[in-house]
């Protein structure tokens, strides 16, 4: 255990901050250390936009499903996965060859290379004494988003992420994770570990969630995660990739 | 700035490593790191196989192109977005109901919920005085890796990454990443300063990548974004993650 570990380990969502701003040197050194989290051949194949405008916020609020945070919160991050830039350098040194942007290999690259990068970012956040919030709703309505921030072809944003100070009559809970048994597997992947560890995490789930909602809602991890594959959401994600030029052969 | 930050600057991809073993109790470490990360409504949707067995690493090795650092590494992990859990849970408590471990939507959420896990696990595993790389080489030959891990349906190996105590006679290099005004947009995307941004690149990867293979590289950024872009490589990944009932619909 040190000082680095001890933070990773205190991670907790936040979802209510307080209206101190967020300098325009945080965000950098932010997303400086966000550039430092390794990328695939050094492709770094992502760009994100800090929106700070309020309307702009308000706007991408209403995609993401009325999530006040994204209003409240002083820096929303949309992270994109961004292979602009790659294309472009195909279109200029090598005219006329194939190019392989569409392919479902670059597609994970870049929303890879995007997710290391934003993780490095909400770390280096949160040791500065901020609180983030992934926001995977900006995908409920990703077309409108898209338009919003005038994203070019060959990006696609993949998530949001507040970013400011925790208001602190707001305790956010440390929500417990899987059994690493589920999770880790040595010298072969064992999926009776799976069975154990997830009949063990439903029932600290049930009491996790049980007191977090004060009775509101019991259900087990297992039912939570069986509602949630069963909703048909985003569908139209994979067309609109598509008509971005993503994730197509 | 301060001790994490300075930490997360100082990120290098170390290839060469001492034979100090990693023990059993930095592995869970560096894994519960990971599991601490934020994941999209909680679904957890990975799994990790930590590799120390000498003769599955050597195969793993050839898999991803003979890179000699997975059979030296004390401790090769291979992460994997794992959809598998999720889909028990749906047939357990929706049977019947159509579930949607095959939409695009659930692909990136699980590979970017093991990104997320995955680059905690490193940030804590480097706070240890380890070095890693990440080695995306396993998707080369996905079929057989996914064999030798025995993985199952609605699971797919993202990426491999070595953890070992970094040899002091190899010291990696930090290499310079695109200027933030490429990567970093203010409430909206810019196309013209990704030009502006990679241009200046362009002239500073030159510098680097010649002083680092002594004149025996001397390309650009560009050209060799460009060159990647257009190399056809793993186009087999759809069709492998279709057998396996992922990114499909």
């Amino acid at each position: 255990m040190n000082d680095t570990i001890s933070l990773l380990m205190n991670h907790r969502s936040v979802r209510k901050y307080t209206d101190q701003s967020v300098s325009q040197e945080q965000l950098e050194a932010i997303v400086a250390a966000g550039q430092m989290a390794s990328s695939s051949s050094n492709v770094q194949a992502y760009s994100v936009v800090a929106v700070t405008d309020p309307d702009l916020k308000n706007k991408l609020s209403e995609c993401a499903g009325n999530q006040a945070y994204i209003q409240e919160c002083p820096v929303f991050l949309v992270w994109c996965a961004d292979l602009s830039r790659l294309k472009k350098a195909a279109d200029t040194h090598q005219p006329g060859v194939p190019s392989y942007e569409g392919a479902v290999e670059n597609f994970v690259v870049a929303t890879v290379d995007v997710a290391l990068a934003s993780q490095n970012a909400a770390v280096a956040a949160e040791s500065l004494g901020l609180g983030i919030v992934y926001i995977g709703g900006i995908r409920n309505q990703i077309e409108t988003v898209s338009e919003l921030l005038g994203l070019p072809e060959y990006v696609y944003p993949v998530f949001g992420m507040c970013v400011g100070y925790p208001d602190p009559n707001h305790g956010a809970g440390l929500r417990p994770r899987l059994p690493q048994e589920a999770v880790l597997h040595m010298n072969g992947y064992h999926a009776e570990q799976n069975e154990r560890g997830v009949q063990a995490y439903d029932e600290t789930a049930v009491r996790y969630i049980t007191a977090r909602t004060n009775g509101q809602r019991t259900s087990s991890w297992s039912e939570q995660m069986a509602a949630k594959l069963t909703n048909p959401s985003r569908l139209q994600l994979r067309s609109f990739l598509e008509s971005k030029g993503l994730n197509k052969e």
